[in-house]
C-alpha cells in the first residue's frame, strides 16, 4: 500500500497574510479558503503560508504571539475553518508563546477535518541571514527554535512539516520521509533575494531525494510592505516537476496528488529502498 | 581559513571513453589531458569519467577488472599521467577486482601530482534501476558495493568523492561537506532518461545544502554505443550556480575555484554552523 492511501486534492492559499491587524487576516483568510472550496470542491488539504496572521517582523512576533489554547484567536479560528470547510488543515504559521519559558516559537498548527488540533510545529532553525548589499534578518533575537522534527499522522497519510528555513536542511524531509511521509509542507516566506536564488531548487531536491511531494505555501507579496515574501507557492511532484506554481501576487494554487506517482518513482529509481545504513546511520531512527 | 587553501583551477575531462580496447581509451584520455593543460596551464585538478577504461556494461566489469597495484595497466597510465602534468589526478572510475573475495567494485583512484595513489572510492549504491518504457540496469548482478564515505585530504584541502547513483543519496556529500570538503566530485554515467530528468539538479542541491563545489564529470555519448551517456559534465559553484558545462559530445571544461566564494555563501546563509544536532545525529560524526 503507498503512503498516500488514495487521490487527493490540495490547495495552497498564497495570500496577502500579514496585516497588523489579525481580524483583517481573518477576514482574507477565510474569503481564499472559501473560494477554494468553491473552485476545487473535493479539496481535502488546505495550506496557509508562514505568518498568515500577523506581521513578518522581528519587533512584532512577541507582541502577537499566542498561547496554543481553544480559547485563543487564531487557534479557534482554524479550527472553525478546518471543521467548517472539513479539510485538514496545515495552518501556515502563528507567533507562539510558550507562558511557561516565555519562548516565542514560529510555530505551525496542523487540524483535522473536525477542527480537532492532531499536531504542531515549532520553527527548528532560525533565519539568521546577513547578506552584504542584501537582507539583514535574524530570527533567533526574537524567537526560539523548535526541539523536534514533525511528522502528522491523517487519514490520507502522513506527510512532514517544516517552517521556511528549515527546508534549507535535509534532515527534516529525510526523517518524515523514512517514517511514511506521502510530502513534506513548508509554510514559508523566503525573501526576494533568496527566493530566485534557491525557493524552487530546494523544493525539487527534498521531493527527487526522498520521493514525495513538496509544497511551500508563501504569503503573497504586498508592495511597500516592510518585508517582500517572494511568492511563488509551489508543488512538486516526488519526480521532481513544478506542477502548480502561483506568481508573486494573492492566488490560490491546486494540485492532485497521486499514489502511483509516488510508487513509479520509489519503482524505477529505488533510492528509498538502497540506502546503506551499514554506511552511515539513518537519521530517521533517533531524530527527537 | 577556508576549507579550500586558494584558488585552483579545474579540468573535467569528457571524452569518449568506454571503447573495448583499453589502449584506446589510455590514448584518447592522455591526449585530452594534453590538450586540457595546453589551453589551461595551472590546472591543479584533474577529473576523468566514470568506466574511463572500458565499456561501461554488466558483462563487461569483471572481464576488465584490475586488482589495485603498481602493476596494474589502469593504475599505472593514471600515476604516470598524474606525475607527468603535475595534477591531482581524481581517476574517473575502473572496475576493480578484489583478489581474496573475489568480488568487483567500480572505483575511483585519487592520485596526487607525484603519481603517487592517495585513495580510492567504492561506488558504494549500485544502480539497479527498472524504467517501465525506459532504461533497465542492475549493476548487482555483477558488481559489490564499497562499504566507506570517501573524503580525501590533498595540498589544496579536502575534497568528497562518489560515484554517480551515489550522488542521489545526500549523506556521502553531507558527511564530507562536515569533514571539511571543499568539493564532491562524481565520476558519473547518467543516461539519457535519468539525465535530463536529475542530473543538474542533484548536482546543484548537492553544492546548496552543503556551500561548496560539485562536479560531475561523464563519458561522451557515442553515437550507436551500447550505453548511452547523458554526458553534460558540470561545475556548480556553493550558491548553486552552474559554472562550467559541457555538451553531449567529446569536451574538456574547465572552472576556477575560489575559496571566497565558499566562505561567502557559508557566511550569507550559514546552513553549516545552523544545523540542530540535538534534534537530528550528524551523519559525519560516525559514517564510515
Amino acid at each position: 500500500m503507498s503512503v498516500l492511501k488514495s487521490k487527493i486534492k490540495v490547495a495552497l492559499i498564497q495570500f496577502a497574510s500579514g496585516m497588523p491587524d489579525k481580524a483583517v487576516n481573518f477576514k482574507n483568510c477565510r474569503k481564499f479558503v472559501a473560494e477554494a472550496m468553491r473552485q476545487e470542491p473535493g479539496t481535502s488539504l488546505v495550506v496557509l503560508p508562514e505568518c498568515f496572521n500577523s506581521t513578518y517582523a522581528a519587533s512584532e512576533f512577541r507582541k502577537n504571539a499566542e498561547v496554543i489554547e481553544q480559547s485563543s484567536p487564531s487557534v479557534k479560528f482554524l479550527s472553525d475553518l478546518a471543521r467548517d470547510y472539513k479539510v485538514t488543515l496545515v495552518g501556515g504559521t502563528i507567533p507562539e508563546l510558550e507562558p511557561a519559558s516565555n519562548n516565542v516559537y514560529n510555530t505551525c498548527l496542523i487540524f483535522d477535518k473536525t477542527g480537532q488540533l492532531i499536531g504542531r510545529h515549532r520553527k527548528v532553525h532560525l533565519f539568521d541571514v546577513d547578506i552584504p548589499g542584501g537582507i539583514r534578518f535574524k530570527e533567533s533575537d526574537s524567537l526560539t527554535g523548535g526541539d523536534t522534527s514533525t511528522t502528522i499522522d491523517t487519514p490520507h497519510g502522513k506527510f512532514g512539516v517544516g517552517v521556511c528555513y528549515d527546508m534549507r536542511f535535509p534532515e527534516l524531509a529525510t526523517v518524515s520521509a523514512r517514517r511514511g511521509a506521502f510530502a513534506m509542507i513548508y509554510p514559508s516566506a523566503f525573501n526576494t533575494t533568496t527566493g530566485p536564488l534557491h525557493w524552487h531548487l530546494l523544493a525539487r531536491a527534498r521531493s527527487v531525494d526522498n520521493e514525495l511531494y513538496t509544497m511551500l505555501c508563501s504569503p503573497a507579496r504586498v508592495p511597500g510592505s516592510g518585508y517582500q515574501a517572494y511568492g511563488h507557492s509551489l508543488v512538486v511532484d516526488p519526480q521532481g516537476n513544478i506542477i502548480a506554481e502561483a506568481g508573486q501576487g494573492e492566488e490560490i494554487i491546486y494540485a492532485e496528488l497521486d499514489p502511483e506517482k509516488i510508487d513509479m518513482m520509489r519503482n524505477m529509481i529505488p533510492v528509498t529502498r538502497q540506502t546503506r545504513f551499514d554506511v552511515y546511520h539513518d537519521v530517521s531512527t533517533d531524530a527527537k
